[in-house]
C-alpha cells in the first residue's frame, strides 16, 4: 500500500476562520493577525483566512477586512475567504483574497433547514460570484457540507455527493471540498465517496475535510491518502467545535495530522514544532487547552 | 482493500486495569466491580480485570482479589490479570483468573530503567509463571511494551519486537501484544512491524495496543485491519492517561474504537450504547469528562 501514497500533501488550515468563526467571545483583529501571521511562518501554503459574510450572521467575522489588510502576506501562499454572495465577494476582490470559497451541502435536509433553499438553488445562486472570480482572476474553491452524513437526514447518498461535485465542477471550481461536517465518516465509507467522486473531478484538487467528533478524522485522512487524495482541511489547536453535539470536537487537529504525515514520510512543507507554537498561543488567549492530542502532547513534553 | 479486513475483531477491555491502575484517588472495590459488570453486560469476550502486583507499587490495585471475588461472571468470558512473578500467579490462580498477563518491552533502554534487566533477562525470569499457566489450564498472554518507539532510547528497531515475540512465543504464550506505550507509532510502521512479527507468531493471535497520545490510534488500527489484526487493546472512556507527558492522553477510547468498526461492518458483539453507559458511570464516579469522542458525541446526542 505504501506505493500508493501520495508523497506530498497540501494542508489548508482552516482555524482562523471555520475554527474561529463560532467562539462566542469577540477576538480582536490583532489576535487574528497575529495567528495568521504564525501559520504563514510556519509554512503552510493555503490559510482560510476570513469570511466576508454578513456580521449580523456571524459577528465573529465582523473584523474580516481589518484582519486581511493586517496579515503579512508570504508571496506564494493562498489567503482564502468565504464569499456567500456578491457582496462577499466585492469585499473579498477589495480585500485582495487570493481564493474564493463558495459552499453547499450533499443533504437535501440541511439546505433547506440552513439556507431554505434546494441544493441546486443553493448552487445556482453562486453563479454571478464564480463568474466574477473567474473574470477577476481569483481561484475559486466549492465546499460540500454533510458529504458522510447529516444531523438531520441521517445517510447521505454518494451520489447526491457526486451530484453536487458535478454542479460546483460547472460553475468552474479550481478545488472541491468533501467535508464531513458532523464527523460520522468512517474509512471504507470515505473511500468509497472519494473514489466515486473522483470519477467527475480531478483526483488532485479534490479535499478532505474531516471532523473529529467521533475520533475518526485521522482513520479517514489515512483511508483518503490510500485512494490518492492529496489535500486535507485542518484547523491548529483542533479550533471549531460541533455545532450538532454542544461540547463535542469539531475540526480535526493541524497538529494530529501533522504528525501522521510526518511518520508517513509525507512532505507538506509546514514546521509542526511552529504549529504547535501557534495552536499555544491561540489557546492561551482564548484560556483553554488545545485540542490536539499531538499538540498538547508535544507542549507537555517541552515541559519535561 | 475492502475484502481484507477482518469480519470480526476481538475487543480487549483493559480499563478496569490498565486504564484505573495510575488513578490517584483509591477507587472503591464495589466501583470497579460495578464497571466491569456493566462491560461484561455490554458483551465484552474479554475484560482486564486485575492485577496481582505488590501494592507497595501499584496501590490501586490492592483490591485486586476483592474485585475478581465480586464480579458477575458470564460463562465464555475471558478476565485477565497482571502477574509479574509467581507470588501473583498464585493469587490469580486462587481469584480464578481465565488468563495470567506477563509482559517485557521492545526496548533495552526501557527494560532497564523499569526492571533493572536486560529484556532477556525479564522474560527468562516469566518461565516459571508460564509454566504454572499451562499446567493448571490458564490462558497465558505476553505483552510487549514500547514496540513503535521508547520515551527513553527513541526509535525501536522491529527486529527487536520481532525477538521479544519469539521469546513469548517460546514461552507458551497463547496471545501476544504489540504495544505501543507512548502513542508515538504511525500506519504505516505499524503495517510494517505487524507484518514482520506474524512472521513468527499466528496473526489471529497477534493483537494492537495503541495509545491515542499524538491522536493516531484510530489511524493505526485501520492500518493494522488491512494486514489482518482482528485483536485490539481499548479502554472505555479513555481511561489510563501517559506517564510520559503529563496531562497527555493514553489508552485509545473503547467507544472511539467501536465507533470506526461498526462503521467498516466489522462484528465485535458489543453494544456501543451500553459502553457509553459504562463510560459515563466511571467518568462520573472520576469527577471528569470522559476521554472518548465518540463518547461524548454520543451522550451529547441523548441530552439533545
Amino acid at each position: 500500500m505504501q506505493s500508493a501514497l501520495p508523497q506530498q500533501v497540501k494542508i489548508v488550515e482552516v482555524g482562523p476562520r471555520d475554527g474561529l468563526q463560532n467562539e462566542k467571545e469577540t477576538i480582536p483583529a490583532e489576535i487574528k493577525i497575529a495567528l495568521v501571521d504564525r501559520l504563514t511562518a510556519a509554512g503552510f501554503a493555503n490559510i482560510e483566512a476570513a469570511s466576508f459574510v454578513s456580521p449580523k450572521w456571524v459577528p465573529q467575522m465582523a473584523t474580516s477586512a481589518e484582519v486581511m489588510a493586517g496579515i503579512a502576506r508570504k508571496p506564494g501562499v493562498i489567503y482564502s475567504v468565504l464569499t456567500p454572495n456578491m457582496k462577499g465577494f466585492e469585499a473579498a476582490l477589495a480585500a485582495g483574497a487570493d481564493e474564493v470559497v463558495i459552499f453547499s451541502s450533499a443533504s437535501e435536509a440541511f439546505a433547506q433547514k440552513n439556507i431554505n433553499c434546494s441544493i441546486a438553488e443553493s448552487i445556482a445562486r453562486f453563479a454571478e460570484v464564480a463568474a466574477a472570480a473567474k473574470l477577476n482572476n481569483i481561484r475559486l474553491r466549492g465546499s460540500i457540507s454533510c458529504a458522510f452524513g447529516c444531523p438531520y437526514q441521517g445517510e447521505v447518498a454518494p451520489a447526491s455527493v457526486a451530484d453536487v461535485v458535478k454542479r460546483l465542477r460547472d460553475l468552474g471550481c479550481d478545488e472541491i471540498d468533501i467535508a464531513d461536517t458532523i464527523g460520522v465518516g468512517t474509512a471504507l465509507q470515505v473511500q468509497h465517496v472519494m473514489q466515486l467522486v473522483a470519477q467527475d473531478f480531478p483526483i488532485a484538487s479534490l479535499s478532505g475535510h474531516f471532523h473529529d467528533t467521533y475520533g475518526q478524522a485521522l482513520a479517514n485522512i489515512y483511508a483518503s491518502l490510500e485512494v490518492g487524495i492529496s489535500i486535507f482541511h485542518s484547523s491548529v489547536a483542533g479550533l471549531g467545535g460541533c455545532p450538532y453535539a454542544k461540547g463535542a470536537t469539531g475540526n480535526v487537529a493541524t497538529e494530529d495530522v501533522l504528525f501522521l504525515l510526518q511518520g508517513l514520510g509525507i512532505q507538506t512543507g509546514i514546521n509542526l514544532d511552529a504549529v504547535v507554537d501557534a495552536g499555544q498561543f491561540i489557546s492561551t488567549h482564548l484560556g483553554r487547552k488545545a485540542v490536539s492530542r499531538a499538540g498538547n502532547a508535544l507542549a507537555a513534553k517541552r515541559l519535561g
